[in-house]
C-alpha cells in the first residue's frame, strides 16, 4: 500500500522559490571581471535567472538541452546556474583550465548548444571554435560597454540578453528524475566522463549536507566557497547556502589570491569556508608573511585532497578556525563524508583526539560504504584494515553520461571510488591513498598522504608529494618532492629524520628532491601523474635503502 | 533526459542502517511500566527490530498490513516503530486517551491486525476486543514474569516473541513511496482521519528538520521529546535523532509528571527537549515550588498549541533555555515551522526581537505556504493580513486514508490547515487562532490566542482559555477562564486591565471565570470544544461591554 503524502517532485526550483520567499534580502558578493566587489540580493539573482529563462526560450533552447560554462564563481554563473537548471535544460560546468583537446571532447560530447563564458575566455573560444560544430552561440557574461571586438559567429552579451526580458517566467513543473547538471571529471586516464545530476539528486545532497553534523549552514552564516563553481558544483555551496539564506561570497577568479581572499574574509565577515589544502596553505603563508590575522572565520571545510594536520593546527592556533575535514567527488555530488565533534572526542587522549579530527569524517546520511580486498570481499571497519572504497545512494553517480558501462560501477550497484581507505569501528574514514598513487613496496603498501602529511610538519615545507618510482629490488620505492616556504632552506635528512619518527621505517622515502613548485590539476590538486612525468628520467642515488 | 544518479529509494530503513553502522553505540534511555530508567543502545534497540521482523513473520504478518500501537514512548516502542516500517508494514500508533468508541472506530478503519500494548492497557483492549473483528492478537510489550492474567484470545508476550527469534533479518527492498506509518487525527468534528505516512515522506521530514535552522540535532546532543510516540511521531525525534546519533531519552508515561522530567533532564544530561507548552507550564510551577533550576537543558521546542511570551521568559530567564516556537500538523509529518535566530534579529528593537521571537517561525524546506481569504484569494504577506493558512509539499498529507475526498484538500493541491494565520515580509508565521476558535465580534475577528497570551503574563495566572460566547448585540463575544496557580487569588479586574494594555480595548474579554482546572486532548492541547460545553449554560453578567 502507498502512503498518502503529496507527490510533491524534489526540485532545485523548489530551493529557488523557498530562498526568495524566506531570505530574498539576503546578500550575495561577488568578484567579476567587471567589478571587484558587486553586491545584490538572492531576490534579485533569481528574478534576474527568470529574466534568463525567458531569454533561453527566445533563443529556441529545448528542455534537456545541455549549456555550458566556462566562467569563475560569481553572481552571473549563480543566475545561470538556478535558470539552466529549472528552465528544464542541464548546466554543464566546464572547467577551463582543461587542455584544449579535453576542452573540445567536454564540448562536443555534452553537445553543447551554447556557452556562457567569462570575456578572459574569449581567446580560447575563438580558437575552438571551428572545432565545436554543435555550437550555436556563446554568451559573454558581461555587459555592453564590456564586450570586446571579436569575429567569433553568434556572440552575443549576457547582460544584453537580460536586459530586454521581462523578470516574469512561469518555471515549469519537471519530473525530480529530470537531469540538472553535469560535470565531467578530469580523468588522469582515458577520456573526460560526464556526471550528470539530476534536480532529485541535488536536492537529496543539499539537505543532507544541511544537517547539523555535516556543513550545518545557518541563515545567519556567511559563507565562502574557495571552491570553483566549475568544480563538482562548488561542493554543493550555491545549493547549501540559497537553501537557507546564507550570505554567499563569491571570489571570482581570485582563488588563488590570498591578500584579496583574507580581504574578503574580513571585510564581508566570512565565518564559514571551504578549499582545498592548498588554498589554505597559500592564504596561511600569505597571512604569515603579511603578519595577519583572520578574526572573522570560525570554520573552513577542507577536502579535494588530504589536510595535514600542520595545516588544521595553524588554522586553529593562529587564527581561531576550527577545520572540518571532508570527502567526496565529483561522482557523488560531490560531499561523502564530513569530520564533526563526536560524543566520545572529549573523553579520548590528546593523540586520539587529533587522530580523530585528522580522519576525513563519517559518511554523510544517503551515502552507504564499504572497503572490499582485491577478491571484492567487505573489509572490517576495525581502524586498520585497508581496502578499495566503494560508495552508493541517491546522490552518487550510477553511471556516467553517453558512455558505455564503467569499470568504476559493479553490478550490485556500487561504484568504485579509486581510494584505499580504513574505517573505525564509529565509521571514520581514513583515506589511506588513491589505488593509482600507492607505493607498492615489497609486495606492501606505502601511502603516499601518511608521508605528504608527515612532511608537511617539517619547518620550512610549503608542500610536499610523495610518488611511487621504480626500483629494482622493491618493485617500488617513495620519492619525496618538496617546496621549501619563500627564502627557506630544508635539511633533507632531518626532514627525513622527523618523517622516520611518525612512520615505520620502512615507509621514510629513499630520497627527497627540492623544487620550487608542483603541477596542480584545474581543482587545485596535486597532479601527481604530471608530477611522475616531470621525474621520468629520475635515478635513485647510490646505496639506496632499505 | 534524466539524471543518471542512482536510483536508491528512500527509507527508513536507511535511517536505521546508517545509526547502526556510525552510532550504534549512542544510548536510549527510557522510562516503562516494568522499569523506572531502562537503557541500552541504538545496535541493540535495531537487533531486536529485526528479531522482532522474524517474529512478525511467524505471525504470517503480510507486507502492507496494519499493525496498532497502545503504548508510551519507550525503547520497545522505538523497536516497533523501525520493525514494523521496514517490514514493509504499517505502524498504526493510536491515541490511548480517546473514547473507546474512538478506538473502536479507528482500529477497525485501519484494519489493525495486531496491537501492541502496554500492559496499562490490557483492560481497555479485554473491553473493546468482542468489537474488534479484525485483531488477529495482542502483543503486550512486557516481559513474561511480568504478563498480567487475561482471558483476552490470542494474547502474546513482546519479550518472549523476540527471545525465540534470530538477530538475523534482511529487510526488504522496499519502493519508497510505501507506507511506513498511520496516524488518525483526533478532530473535534466528524470521523477521525487518517494521516498515512509513507517512508519516503519520513526520510524528507527527517532530514529537513535535520538542517542547522530546523531542529538541528547533532551527533552530541542528548534529547527528549516530552511528546508522546502516538501524537505525530513524537514531532518525528525517533527518526531525527536516529539519523544523527543523538542519545534518547524517553520519559514513557510521564509527560505529566514533573519530579521524574526534572530527573530525567538533569541525571541524563538532556540539552534538547521538546513539548506542548502545558508541559513546559508544569514543570516550571513544579521547579519553582520546589525551588531547583535546570542546568542541562539549553534549548527546547514548543508547538501544539501557542506559546506564551510569559513561559519563554520564565525558560530563559529561570534557567537559560532558549525557546524554538514551532508549528506543525499531524498531516505535516508533523513540523511546518521553526524559529530561529535571524541575521537580523540582532539589530531590530527589544519589542521587536522579542516579537520575531513568539512567532511561529519560517517554513521548513519542503512547506510550501500561503494564506487566503474567504474567495480562496492570495493575502499578502505584510505581517497585517490574516487569512486561513493552506500548505503543500512532499510531506503534507495529499489524501485521508480510505477516505472519500476531504474538503481540508483544494483542487489545486493544497491542504488547508483550519489556521488563520498572518506572514511577515520575511515569512515570519503568526498563528492568529484556529479558525474554529476565532471569536467573530461585530463582523470582526478577535484572536483567542492573542488574549490567551496577555493573560498568562499577569502573575498567579497558571493556565488561560478564551473561547467564544453567543452575544445578543455582537454575535459572539470573548470568555476568559482562567485557573489560578496552586495558592494563588487572581484579582480579575486587575487581570483584565493588564490585557486591555496590549490588546484593542473591544477584544478584552467581557467576563473572566475561575476555574481549578481546563479539559485537554490526549496530545495536552486544550480542548477548547469541551470547555465550551462545560460553559453551555454560561449567562453574561448584566451590562455586557463593550
Amino acid at each position: 500500500v502507498r502512503g498518502l503524502m503529496m507527490d510533491t517532485p524534489l526540485l532545485i526550483t523548489s530551493i529557488m522559490r523557498h530562498c526568495e520567499q524566506l531570505h530574498g534580502d539576503r546578500e550575495i558578493v561577488s568578484v567579476t571581471a567587471d567589478n571587484p566587489r558587486h553586491r545584490y540580493n538572492y531576490a534579485t539573482a533569481f528574478r534576474r535567472s527568470r529574466q534568463l529563462a525567458n531569454a533561453l526560450r527566445r533563443l529556441g533552447v529545448n528542455p534537456s538541452e545541455r549549456l555550458g560554462t566556462l566562467a569563475w564563481s560569481d553572481y552571473r554563473h549563480f543566475e545561470v546556474y538556478y535558470a539552466v537548471a529549472c528552465y528544464g535544460a542541464v548546466c554543464h560546468t566546464i572547467n577551463p583550465r582543461l587542455f584544449e583537446a579535453q576542452l573540445e571532447y567536454i564540448i562536443n560530447h555534452a553537445q553543447d548548444r551554447y556557452i556562457f563564458a567569462d570575456p578572459d575566455y574569449l581567446p580560447l573560444l575563438e580558437k575552438l571554435a571551428p572545432r565545436l560544430p554543435l555550437l550555436r552561440g556563446t554568451i559573454l557574461l558581461t555587459t555592453r560597454e564590456n564586450m570586446p571586438r571579436s569575429e567569433l559567429p553568434n556572440l552575443l552579451c549576457y547582460e544584453d540578453l537580460l536586459s530586454r526580458e521581462s523578470p516574469d517566467f512561469e518555471w515549469p513543473m519537471l519530473e525530480e528524475n529530470t537531469a540538472s547538471s553535469l560535470c565531467y571529471t578530469s580523468g588522469t586516464t582515458g577520456a573526460p566522463k560526464g556526471v550528470l545530476y539530476s534536480h532529485r539528486s541535488n536536492v537529496l545532497h543539499t539537505l543532507t549536507v544541511g544537517t547539523a553534523d555535516v556543513l550545518g549552514l545557518r541563515n545567519i552564516d556567511t559563507v565562502m566557497p574557495i571552491v570553483p563553481m566549475f568544480h563538482a558544483n562548488a561542493w554543493g555551496v550555491p545549493y547549501s547556502a540559497a537553501m537557507v539564506g546564507a550570505k554567499l561570497v563569491l571570489p571570482g577568479g581570485k582563488l588563488g589570491d590570498a591578500a584579496t581572499l583574507a580581504d574578503l574574509i574580513e571585510t564581508e565577515s566570512v565565518n564559514v569556508s571551504f578549499g582545498v589544502p592548498t588554498v589554505w596553505g597559500t592564504l596561511l603563508q600569505y597571512l604569515h608573511r603579511s603578519n595577519r590575522r583572520l578574526t572573522k572565520l570560525r570554520r573552513v571545510f577542507v577536502g579535494g585532497s588530504a589536510c595535514s594536520w600542520a595545516l588544521m593546527q595553524q588554522l586553529q592556533q593562529r587564527h581561531g578556525v576550527y577545520t572540518h575535514h571532508a570527502w567526496g567527488m565529483t561522482e557523488m555530488s560531490p560531499i561523502g563524508t564530513s569530520n564533526s565533534v563526536t560524543p566520545v572526542r572529549a573523553s579520548l587522549s590528546t593523540a586520539e583526539q587529533d587522530a580523530e579530527q585528522l580522519s576525513q569524517g563519517r559518511a554523510v546520511f544517503g551515502v552507504e560504504m564499504k572497503i572490499v580486498d582485491e577478491r571484492d570481499q567487505s573489509q572490517p571497519w576495525d581502524g586498520i584494515a585497508t581496502g578499495l572504497l566503494k560508495v552508493r545512494g541517491p546522490f552518487v553517480c550510477g553511471s556516467y553520461f553517453n558512455t558505455e558501462r564503467s569499470d568504476a560501477h559493479d553490478l550490485a550497484g556500487w561504484f568504485s571510488t579509486g581510494d584505499l581507505a580504513a574505517i573505525s569501528p564509529n565509521g571514520h574514514l581514513r583515506i589511506a591513498d588513491r589505488v593509482k598513487d600507492v607505493i607498492k613496496s615489497g609486495g606492501e603498501w606505502i601511502s603516499s598522504i601518511d608521508l605528504e602529511n608527515a612532511a608537511m610538519a617539517f619547518p620550512g615545507v610549503a608542500e610536499a608529494a610523495v610518488i611511487a618510482m621504480a626500483h629494482p629490488k622493491w618493485q617500488e620505492r617513495p620519492l619525496l618532492v618538496v617546496v621549501p616556504q619563500a627564502g627557506q632552506t630544508i635539511d633533507t635528512k632531518a626532514l627525513l629524520a622527523l618523517i622516520g619518527s611518525k612512520v615505520a621505517k620502512w615507509w621514510v622515502p629513499d630520497d627527497v628532491q627540492l623544487v620550487t613548485d608542483l603541477p596542480h590539476t584545474a581543482s587545485g590538486k596535486l597532479d601527481k601523474q604530471g608530477l611522475r612525468q616531470r621525474f621520468a628520467d629520475y635515478h635513485w642515488p647510490q646505496k639506496s635503502s632499505p
